[in-house]
């Protein structure tokens, strides 16, 4: 494999997809694009990014965009940023894709997804990372981005290589999307968890955006209480996540207003909501480990009323 | 008093109070309504009614409407349906139109409205009844009435006695409005509650409407747990709920098909939920009789978040 000028699959071209593989295709990076619903749109005009920093654009005779994972090269890199409820599609997506020695870095949400990539293709392939941004596709096709875009990543198993994560992470870099090689992936799944399982799951559940969800007492009581049950979880998890995130979380979303999470997004628009990746598996992760966590219980049932609820037929629109 | 030809007050006339007050006006009662948002509309208009059993009109010439109790005359019977979330405003609003044996229904939802009546007026005064009905306002002054629309009432404490309720019932039915006297108005309340505190309660707070709620096998076992905690409520306060209610009552959610409850439809326009008759009170009877209902208060520290959250200025709009 050449890790240094690596031939790129980006397997899920949505939001994130399209703007990561668009920076690296931007910055002369050889990407190819597994695209399903947006395939004619991007065929046509290309992709379109519209972002806080520099808007830009792959032409259509320059992208390089597929519908079928069979008919793109083998690549060197395949970057995973399918939403978490299509993992059923991982073994016909990325299979065709891998070489002997591919390395997979999933971008995706939540816990669960590095485990099932390695379960698949083998623990070696694997890393992951976090991308904090804010980011919507808003038309097939055009993607913008409103905030951040840093990434972190890290291996999955092999903390003490960096071999993969450095080059990853400089290519990155390289391309205007900073980005920093965790030592422990698993501290910064946890931690972005602690701020996901309140504000995404309460978000979607309740249908409040993050200022609405800690206007009252009783909302912050709850977030507190479940960044502490996920601090306990993580624990378990042989990950200890600082007393003092709870507050700075709390003070970076006071600083945020009124901001609608992805999975609020998602419920309003009547699609999958990401609830066992966000919500199911750090719970079953306590379990595992003994943990008692009963308000993440609650919300993790609860999103589960709402996930079915809203996307049958369409019942809130008749009266 | 003359409870046979009452002089009537209706304290609130919002939906309800305009649908079965203006009832016992149709039907020659001498009924006086106090009304604040809507007052110079009915004024203005009368009161129309849209219902199902017939439409009818109160005419502005005939309809005796106040917007202020001092200026009514007082009543024999004060019929109160004032949202439970202006129950701080019985007194000024409530003692005006008091004689030494004015009689008080209030048709209002949830647990503890006739208790604080009682507080403030005395016991021996007080009845309750529950209006079984599909109705809303339209607009100023017009109300619709899609479905239902029957009364079942009884004296708050002295359940020996009939000879108020009987009447008032016979007066009801004489004006279209099927109305039965319960020997025990607290069994009547519980039995109420088995239904709106799962579909009120998951309605509202997490912004489903009843078909909605029971489309997953998570929300019907959410849904039977949350009945189960009921009935252990009601039995530490005295009132035993059969089991078979709760396959009775999901009967006929079912038949129902999709229905957004007055507490879903309050959320979605920003108006106060009745959050603490229908759930926090339950609650508070079930810990003062020292019964566990975690569910129940799961819910209603959500109820919380949703009732602060969309009442933070309109911010779900921003975006």
């Amino acid at each position: 494999m050449s890790i240094q000028d690596p031939t790129i699959a980006v397997v899920g071209a949505g939001a994130v997809g399209s703007y990561y593989g668009g920076r690296l295709a931007q910055h002369g990076r050889d990407v190819h694009f597994l695209v399903r619903s947006d395939y004619d749109a991007v065929r046509r005009s290309g992709l379109v990014i519209e972002s806080c920093d520099g808007d830009f654009r792959i032409p259509p005779d320059v992208v390089r965009v597929y519908n079928d994972p069979r008919r793109m090269p083998r690549a060197d890199l395949v970057i995973v940023t399918l939403k978490s409820t299509s993992n059923d599609q991982f073994a016909p997506l990325v299979r065709p894709l891998l070489k002997d020695d591919t390395a997979i870095l999933t971008l995706q949400n939540g816990l669960g997804n590095e485990d099932r990539l390695a379960e698949l293709f083998g623990v070696e392939r694997v890393l992951g990372g976090m991308a904090f941004i804010c980011i919507n596709r808003v038309a097939p096709g055009v993607v913008r981005h409103t905030d951040f875009g840093f990434v972190r990543l890290g291996e999955f198993t092999r903390r003490d290589r960096r071999d993969r994560a450095e080059p990853i992470a400089a290519m990155f870099n390289a391309s205007r999307v900073k980005c920093e090689v965790l030592d422990d992936l698993r501290f910064g799944r946890w931690q972005k968890l602690m701020w996901n399982i309140p504000f995404n799951g309460l978000g979607a559940t309740l249908d409040l955006t993050t200022d609405q969800v800690i206007a009252s007492d009783e909302g912050l009581r709850l977030v507190r209480e479940l960044m502490q049950e996920v601090r306990a979880a993580a624990r378990a998890d042989g990950v200890e996540l600082p007393e003092e995130l709870v507050e700075t979380n709390l003070h970076y979303t006071r600083s945020m207003g009124p901001y609608k999470t992805s999975m609020q997004v998602d419920r309003q628009q009547g699609r999958a909501m990401e609830v066992e990746a966000i919500l199911g598996e750090p719970l079953r992760r306590a379990r595992a480990g003994g943990v008692k966590t009963p308000v993440l219980e609650a919300l993790y049932r609860a999103a589960l009323v709402v996930d079915s609820g809203v996307r049958t037929r369409g019942a809130a629109h008749h009266r």
